[in-house]
């Protein structure tokens, strides 16, 4: 049995400089993907994640992930990101991130949701029957997140194809499925340069609704959908496409 | 003045799981990311690096890279890049790297050549006059590096023609050009998934010829070579085709 750690874990990473974009900040995918890491190391140390798991048959499978940044790292910024959970039911828990700078200040904050699914079947399973509940022992009730939840983004049926794309090699992870990851760099890649120069990425929620493997051709559609926010509904397939991801951009004139 | 510091820098990695592919490897172009950070961090602190270098609008251009590996790093690995300075001539210095895994074991070796250029007339300057070649007090010529150096990769002016791809605001990095390592993923995507179920990667060479930015569309050319062993020539374009990349991957069968 593992001692029980703090409620909250707090993990240092550095934004590297080929994790910047042009304007020498992080980018946003590698922003999430140290979210999720620093998911992966508290889930780890604390006895309910993907190592313990891997035995069982189950895994973490994230289903939502929103984050809103005041200021993204600069480039060899040390940046902390500290995260809890703030809540645990039968299928799904939520999990929060508070992203620190070098000095310490707060750049921004994350909200992310999870299930929990049987590798075999894919089929969801109970979290709270791991080890007892155990997460429930970590379950951080006091500790502010102040953005608002992913939200359910309302896309019109009719909003237009803007991009399609095949999913290659570099796309695929562990699971054989397109990594989390990359459907945010495939979102974001939707702006151009030029955009990015007048205008700072806010908000971005993303939703993760089915999977998609190499060689699954993926279509995007956009719709603007308030002043600088614009809703992304991906696709996979050809005759009959289904829908994989939905995500929400909110982005700030600089 | 800095204060002399080892010849040769060590530093340690972590080999993220959402950096690893499907067999739960690192795949090659987060190895390049970790190489190409470690060169940085080793020349900063010595006193020659970019921090250094842009206050006197000069930085380090990577011209040549080649990677050759025994064994990937696995998911949440903790590997080590050794690097080290080979030789320092006016307009080229060879650096190279020795990559340890967890147990101190020697995964493999890389060979990197770099130019140092001003960065208003992207022309090559005299990097030994930088600091009064400082550089020449870190050269090590007694260290090994039991690779073969990047060669100068023969294709054929036919070979034909693979892959095109649009390039997108995640591709760039800050200096406003196609980030080194997503040259990398691209030319590795040209391989699917099956072919790396039966085919470990065993070198990869990439020579950086020209610049690309944002929107380019680039064109992969791709010849077999050898037993198990490509060249890829990358142009941007579409009238008037530049070469912008030429690689060399050679596979081993598992």
């Amino acid at each position: 049995m593992e001692k029980m750690l703090p409620k909250t874990g707090k993990y240092e990473f550095m934004a590297e400089p080929f994790h910047c974009d042009f304007s020498n900040r992080l980018f946003m995918g590698h922003l999430g993907n140290a979210m999720l890491n620093a998911a992966d190391f508290h889930s780890n140390d604390r006895g309910y994640g993907m190592s313990y798991l891997n035995g069982l048959h189950k895994t973490w499978v994230l289903s939502r992930l929103a984050i809103e940044m005041e200021e993204m790292p600069a480039a060899y910024d040390r940046f902390s990101v500290e995260t809890w959970v703030e809540s645990a039911m039968k299928f799904f828990t939520s999990r929060n991130f508070a992203v620190t700078g070098p000095d310490g200040r707060t750049l921004g904050y994350g909200r992310s949701i999870w299930a929990m699914i049987d590798t075999e079947t894919r089929q969801p399973v109970d979290l709270l029957a791991v080890r007892d509940g155990l997460i429930n022992a970590y379950v951080e009730r006091d500790k502010a997140c102040p953005i608002s939840k992913p939200s359910r983004v309302r896309m019109d049926k009719e909003a237009p194809l803007v991009h399609s794309l095949d999913t290659y090699y570099n796309d695929i992870d562990v699971n054989g499925h397109v990594n989390s990851v990359k459907y945010i760099e495939h979102v974001l890649d939707l702006f151009d340069l030029s955009w990015y120069r007048s205008h700072r990425l806010r908000r971005f929620e993303i939703a993760y609704v089915a999977e998609s493997h190499q060689g699954d051709r993926l279509h995007f559609y956009r719709e603007q959908t308030g002043e600088d926010e614009y809703g992304v509904r991906i696709t996979k397939g050809t005759d009959d496409e289904v829908e994989v991801v939905r995500s929400l951009i909110r982005f700030a004139k600089d």
